[in-house]
This record gives structure tokens, sequence and C-alpha cells, in this order.
């Protein structure tokens, strides 16, 4: 009896070519590549894996009747949300994430807004653009104090990196945690209000799940610091943007720095685009050269841990829509 | 017979006000304010104390024949290059500066420019001027290597700081020291050539001294990799600026942060300014917020001192340039 190797189906983006670094997949599986919904819902009856590295995807759950096969989810994303339809939490199909690679590139991003917001970098570029020479006065970050939300992976290093360079971090986390390690104090979610007024920088590193959705609202911008600013590396709607808006423009908070939206790409009529106090960059927080690669060989190396029968690294709790600590066990 | 309190005269840069924090000496000493030529002529005759705000002054080695009572003389700068003409050196008036002040802050702004380079920050914020959504990839701190040359208390911290963030750091002192704390390896000056191609980012946090005078020549950016960047924080002459120039035309080096220069400010017609590789700020890099009233609440305890005969902190070696490790015995 032949072997047969195992179908994987990589759903990209629409247009997007595949990923650099599967070829050592050749030989051990069938790769089929489709980047619509036609070419999903006809590849998918043959699936034993499903590998998605479009993380907005809204497609999966349409073709999920017909994956008869399927016995794996892996998305090359931290975040999970666009895969966590009721269907697929209810199944026993494992579903893992890219739970480790963008933390050191999240957190180093993450630092260096706060960094540009202090040494007030974008008036030097603006000054410099007239030619003008302004000797200026600049914030310290030394003492500073952030409230990191999400105490994940990715929360995680960048408390490590923000208190390395000088700064006091707390925690948002589901429940309160005592002596954390990388924190100087982890909060359960219900005294987010409560913390938000003594941080000098709020960021968001929460995964998108029901408790997080719309987190960030007129009375969260209201608790905070007339002089903070707020960082999004999370994912779009744990903000309401209309209430981030107004709040920017009534000064109930000093700035924002965005990497994701509600709406991606962020239209080009919105007028976040032309707030000063206002930092957009285009879903790229975590993106190092050589993402793509680091990706693909994490999914090999758990694809290798498929073909054996151990167990798979970096599985999603889907009722929770994150990757609990206990069961990371990730090499990163 | 009544008591003479001693007379400070105060040079600031033209047009400056005193700055802020002097108060407590009121009562203690008798403060003269000068900020030009005349007023410096017509003071320093009586003056027990020059004390010297204007860091780019050319004007004491012209008073110093008239100095008569003085008996000190102290810069709130870290670097004296400006004070270091050959009658001061060869006096026996010992000469103080602002050692530790600025340690911090600088420190905090080289870790800025590193992530404004790494992260790409210019073009994200070009992108968002054109309301422009481009994903692009950016490159890792993490492993990248700097050398910084100075291995005095601010080159100390931007190493502490960056070796925080996750990049190995080496440095330049004027001889190889073993097993330095707060360093990778200290090279000695000689070796600078040598350990130039193999840095990321070089950051020149030297005293400007005979030594260290057009260092940062053709030669050193020709030792340089295309891809790294030069930090300068330290003194404009240290670098010749024209084979700067020509250096970064020719895609020797592939960038520049710059805050200090051979003529400040920078002249409007420079060919810097328009450079969109080069990151032209004001010579504020150690300015935080609230620095004036540092440098003289700095002043005020080693006027205290000296007033009760004790030694003084931070006394230059005047042939060497710099306060030496042993004697700055600062609190900051």
């Amino acid at each position: 009896m032949a072997v047969v190797s195992p179908v994987i189906v990589l759903l990209t983006a629409p247009h997007d070519p595949p990923p650099p670094g599967l070829e050592p997949l050749e030989g051990l599986a069938q790769v089929v590549h489709v980047d619509d919904r036609e070419g999903l819902l006809k590849a998918i009856p043959a699936a034993d894996i499903l590998l998605v590295t479009d993380f907005r995807t809204a497609i999966v759950r349409e073709a999920w009747p017909l994956a008869e096969r399927l016995r794996w989810v892996h998305a090359t994303s931290a975040g999970v949300d666009a895969l966590l339809f009721p269907e697929l939490i209810a199944s026993e199909i494992p579903l893992t994430n890219a739970r480790g690679i963008f933390d050191r590139s999240i957190a180093e991003y993450v630092l260096g807004l706060t960094l540009l917001f202090a040494k007030d970098f974008r008036t030097t570029l603006a000054l410099q653009e007239q030619r003008v020479w302004r000797h200026r006065e600049t914030e310290r970050m030394q003492g500073r104090h952030a409230l990191v939300v999400g105490a994940g992976s990715i929360g995680r290093q960048i408390a490590r990196m923000l208190r390395a360079s000088g700064l006091t971090v707390d925690g948002i986390a589901s429940r309160d945690r005592a002596d954390d390690p990388d924190f100087d104090t982890v909060h359960g979610s219900g005294r987010l209000l409560e913390r938000l007024p003594e941080a000098d920088y709020v960021v968001i590193a929460a995964p998108l799940t029901d408790a997080t959705r719309g987190m960030f609202n007129t009375e969260a911008f209201t608790a905070m610091a007339p002089t903070a600013r707020l960082i999004n590396i999370g994912r779009g709607p744990i903000v309401v943007t209309d209430d981030l808006v107004a709040a920017l423009r009534k000064g109930a908070i000093a700035g924002a720095a965005l990497d994701v939206f509600e709406e991606e790409p962020l239209p080009p009529d919105h007028p976040l685009w032309e707030m000063d106090q206002v930092v957009i960059s285009h879903h790229m927080a975590g993106d190092f050269i050589g993402w793509q690669a680091a990706l693909s060989a994490q999914f090999i190396d758990n694809f290798e841990r498929w073909s054996e029968g151990l167990p798979l690294r970096n599985i999603v709790d889907k009722e929770r829509g994150y990757v609990p600590p206990d069961r990371g066990n990730n090499k990163q």
C-alpha cells in the first residue's frame, strides 16, 4: 500500500504568493495554494491541514461544511480572531497559531513608538524638512509608567523591554496575578478603568475576543490621563475608533500610535490620517525582515510533530481565543 | 568683620536669561549675570567663581588675564572643550562639569534613534502624510551590534540601554579594558578602524579633545559597513562633516543621526538638511524637561561643598578633557 502524503491547503490573502520557506515540505505533503473563496471551496474537501496566512480571512466558515478530512488548522498569525467562528470552536479540530514569532519585534516596535513620542522625533523630522534649527526639551522615559493590556507572550515581551528601558509596567490580564516575573503588577481586566489614570503609555497587546472587543471606548479614554498616549498593536476592534477620534479631538488623551484598525487598510478619507498626534502604521509592527520564513519554519516544526503523532505546539484555547501559557511550549 | 559672600559670575549664551534653579544661592553668593564679551570683561575681576552655561563660549580666554580672584570654574555641560585653552589648562584653578546629568536622557535619545532607523518610522510618517497604506518589513534590533566611541559616563549609559534592548555593544576608550561591566568589550582607540566594519550602529559619545577631533573622516567611513548608521551626540568636530556628506552620497554608510555639528546651528544651506537618510536634531539629545534646574541643583551641591572646604565633585582632568572615572563621585 502506497503512503499517501497529506494535503495542506494553503490559504493566502488574495493575489499573495505562497510564503517563502515552505520548500522543505516537498515530498512530505501536497501543498495546494488558494487565495479566494472559489479556490478554497474547491480545495477544502481534500485538505488534511488548513494553513491560513490571511489573518483577515472571512471565507473559512463558508468552506467549513466541506472540510471532510480536515484534522488541523494552523494560522501564521498571533491573532486568530478571523477563525473563531462557532463551528470551528465547537469542533475537535485543533487550531494552532504563530505564538512567539512576533513577540520580540513587536516589543521593539512598541519601545520605538514610546521613544518617538517622548523624544518628539516627528517634530525633529518636520523641522529638518523646513531647515529650521530649533532647540527643544523632550521627555524622559525613566520613571514613566506603562499599562500593557494583554499579558500573553507579546504583552509580556513588551513589558520586559519597557522595564529594561526604565519604565514601570503593569499588566491587565483576565485575572489578577501575584508575583508575575515580567510585570510590576498584573491586574484583572475588571480593574482596567481604575488603573488607566496613572499610565503615561497604554499598550493594547490583547487578542480580539468577546471580552476585549470595544474595550477602549469613551469611558476608557476619559479615564486615561490627558498626557497619556495609546499604542495599539493588538487588533483594531478592541478600540472604538469613533470614540478614539473624539477623545483625541477634545484632548482627553495626548496621542495614539495605531498599527491595527477596525477597517484595514484605513480608508484614505479617515480623520485619523491627518492628526499630528497620531502615528499610523500599516499592520506591520511584528513583521521583521524574514518574518514569513520564520512563520514557515514554525509551521514545518509543528508539521513534523503532527506527522510523528507528537502533540502540537501552540494549540489555541478556542473558547478563550489564545494559547494559554501552559500550552505554548514554544522554542522561540 | 563682615562675612563677604563670594561673587559668582554667570556667563550665559547671548540673550539667554539666567537658568532656573539658582534661587537657593540668594544670601550665600552674589550672582552677576553676563551674556557677552563686554559684560564678562567688566565682571570677571571680582569673580570668585565662574559659572558657564554657554558651552560654545569663545570669550573666556580673553577675560582670563583679568580673573584675579578666580578660584573655580564650573561648566553646566558635559563637554568642556570651549574652556580648554592653554592658560586655563596650565592654571591650578579647578574646572568642574555636569557629568551625570545628561547620561540617561542621552542614552534614551540614542536608543530612540536606533529604533527610528530600524523601524523606519520616517517612512511611516511620510506615508501617513500622503494617506498611503503600505505594509513594509522592518529591521530587528535583537542581535545587532553597536560600537560606542567614548566609554565615559554617557557612553556607558548608552551601552547599558542598548544591551538591555538586545544589542551587543563594544566600546572604544583611550585604552583596552578587560572585563568592563557595561560593555561586551572595550577596545583602545588605536583599534577603531579594525572594529568599525562589524557595527550596525556607531555612536559617538566622546569628548572633543585633540585625540578625537576629526576622528571620523573618510578613512573611518570607508571602514564602516554600507548598512551602518552613525549617531553623533558628542561634539560636531569629532566628525569631518565634508567627509561624512561624501560618504553618505556614495553609500559608504547607510545613514546618520546628528545632534551636534561643526557649525551650530547647522547653516540653512547645508546639504545634510535634505538627505533623507540623515536625521538632524538641534543639540538637544540630553535636554530633558527640567534639565536646567537639574544643572543648577548640581552646581549648588558643588557650591555647598566648596563653601565648606570639601573636595569638589566632577573635577575635569584638563589634560584629558573629561572627568576620569575615579573623580566623578557623582550622585546622579
